[in-house]
């Protein structure tokens, strides 16, 4: 029995703090679960002189040699973020015999790969589960609870800026703008907000969740990606009197014949499906198998005590792992390579805003050019008032490929009539 | 490495059926993830002679011991159900260095402890994730992912019969008798209701809960349980015009200074609790930890293949320890003994819905009556019609000892103008 096993921690901000007190204040508990004392040995810093109050008692250091040549470290927890230097840190203490936890998003969704196959040939852990869903535990589920299923669809509400943004427009009936301000102002959202709302951080999430649910390599390159940037108060209005929630997901689909779709957009999702009710900051990532019919694991998306206890249980599986001398389990899933199918090639049902000449008949004419090009609607409505000779219109269509719709939009773009395609948006089919 | 591991299964009935069904369709996809075959040797069935499409290719016995005492056979699923036999094939199964898997909340709630011993005693696994919650990961991550909280509350919808008659109670606005008997005809409820109704089957599952959340044995006997015989269509409408949906909970709090407290009853849930979405025959199990905050998962409750698909995860658990030679992460987790908190200690706030004389001034009477008592008030409302004198009075407490709340209840009994006490129902408070 391994008397403790000892931390180097690379990084005390925001998740290293949290860190640094769940293992400080479930010490105790810790150890009576996993029988062995789990210790910090050694903390990363810029600046060792700067002094903390959360790093008090801790040895600090600047140089990182000091943690990846220290031989009585076992396992190294990257909570730097970035790629840089944050990747060859990891690598090298793999190569160093240590197993890694980390909340990298960035890292494994463009480099999982090399972890892994530095993680098989040092044999050693690679763990990850803090890069999607913060506390929310998915990735080990993933690895253990769903193995026996064949996995067809994975949805998940991955950023909780955006989830914040969309849950206030809808509540408060906010405008894009204000919901964003009031993210900023409550430290959900970045001074530069692009990676959230333009849909690269759900993107990454996105690449890991897919790869793991259907055991293919799925790296940030092949994600589709929109972000919520063009979602407006209209749209949620709409979206509301017609039964729906406007949320962004990170869809990943393996479909049979096809391959596997991986992407990033916002969706009109049916208010009875379990990911409508999710608001706020929260996260949710739901799941479709061919023996548990659908799953759903809901929990806070990121903060710093959440985003520790997913760090902490993967320091918790990484100690097991050495105190049983068995990685079963925890290796890499990706051992098939499936096709990618073309986003042109997905089918949806879309939500389409138009701004169109209020002529009579003008209703009849749309509905007639989606089906001249072969997209056959589900609804069309008027309600709102005519503004100067013009209107807004809004169609739902059924079913459609994207190349399809997109061919739809082409043609309606050269009639007369239609001014302006305001929005396009997918739409989640009813639940039966 | 292992070239296969021989699985002996107990039972072919609904869940026995699906564990067939999906070792067989997934036994590609799952020998990759493994790297080992899994295999059923033997299936102990009734009469052997009954032939069944299902069980074709696959060796029937009828004698129990052609299993146990077959030295091939590493891991054996019990879905057979029920204490007797159940529970002696399972300890003579470990006796015999068999690892155990099983989806049998009876035998894990009454005797986990002698299952535990004798896994441990001959080193093999007992796992048991089916048992709560059908195909809903929890019993893993309870072990595993959130190891790193001090959890201090689990609520969970764990019995879908209820569940579904609560659902059409709400939302088809029927009476429970004729909720009842669509749950009966739709094949989720038994002819025989009590177990589910009486909230015995969810109190197994609440002591099962409640064990790992708070790592202290709890048996069905430490449960203290109100079903959802008394709710009627009355108290369904009064919850829903008051913002709440009415559950059948199973709770588990390690309540500071007090002890744990498990219980099962109905709960007025505030409409935007995570939990109050959960409808129909669907389980979800709601979690607050002092890192993680709040989680939540959610799937389906019963049937064949979900509830397959953890039973399957459990002997990919069980293989993948064989294959490593570590039990890390899967032993018994109950290395504390807490006190158990009385119910007449634990703090609610109540629903409470009085049958009285309507004569000038009652509403104003009933609510000192509560003040004498020392119960303080949220709400008192009359909002239905007099009949022939008499009115019904809905009083919302604040939080109030169960022990308090029984001495309020008695001497509104004592009041001339009290003429029922037609029922109480804890009220979940209100989410900020």
């Amino acid at each position: 029995m391994t008397d403790t096993i000892k931390i180097g921690l690379l990084g005390a901000g925001t998740v290293g703090s949290g860190v640094i007190k769940v293992l400080r204040e479930n010490a105790a508990a810790i150890k009576a679960r996993v029988g062995t004392e789990l210790v910090i040995a050694k903390v990363l810093v810029r600046d060792a002189k700067k002094t903390r109050p959360e790093l008090t008692g801790l040895a600090v250091v600047e140089d990182v040699e000091e943690i990846l040549q220290d031989p009585s470290i076992s396992v190294v927890v990257e909570v730097m973020g970035g790629t840089t230097p944050s990747k060859d840190y990891m690598l090298r203490a793999m190569e160093a015999g240590k197993s890694v936890v980390t909340a990298n998003k960035d890292v494994v969704a463009e480099y999982g790969q090399e972890m892994f196959a530095m993680a098989e040939k040092h044999r050693v852990a690679f763990l990850f589960e803090a890069s999607v869903g913060g506390g929310i535990p998915i990735i080990a589920p993933l690895k253990r609870s769903l193995t026996a299923n064949r996995l067809t669809e994975v949805m998940g509400i991955v950023n909780g800026t955006t989830n914040y943004m969309l849950t206030r427009m809808a509540e408060a009936k906010v405008g894009y703008e204000q919901a964003l301000q009031e993210a900023q102002a409550k430290g959900y959202a970045e001074a530069d907000p692009t990676a959230d709302v333009a849909g690269m951080d759900a993107a990454r999430k996105a690449a890991i969740l897919a790869s793991l649910a259907f055991n293919t390599r799925i790296s940030l390159r092949d994600v589709y990606v929109e972000g919520i940037t063009r979602i407006t108060a209209d749209d949620i209005s709409y979206a509301s009197d017609l039964g729906y929630a406007v949320k962004l997901l990170a869809v990943g689909q393996d479909i049979s014949g096809k391959g596997v779709s991986v992407r990033v957009h916002p969706v009109f999702l049916p208010q009875n499906h379990p990911l409508a009710a999710v608001n706020g900051v929260y996260n949710a990532i739901f799941l479709k198998g061919n023996a548990i019919g659908e799953a759903m694991f809901y929990g806070p998306g990121a903060g710093s005590l959440p985003t520790a206890s997913a760090v902490v249980a993967d320091i918790i599986e990484a100690a097991r792992a050495k105190i049983g001398g068995s990685l079963e389990g925890l290796g890499c899933t990706c051992y098939a390579a499936k096709p990618l199918c073309p986003i042109a090639e997905i089918e949806s049902c879309y939500y389409v805003r138009l701004w169109v000449d209020d002529e009579p008949g003008v209703l009849g004419n749309i509905a007639t050019a989606f089906g001249n090009a072969q997209v056959s609607l589900k609804s069309v409505i008027q309600t709102k008032p005519s503004v100067e000779g013009r209107t807004e219109i809004v169609a739902i269509t059924h079913l459609v490929e994207h190349r399809k719709l997109n061919e739809a939009l082409a043609s309606l773009r050269e009639l007369k009539v239609v001014d302006d395609i305001r929005n396009v948006i997918r739409v989640e089919k009813d639940r039966g």
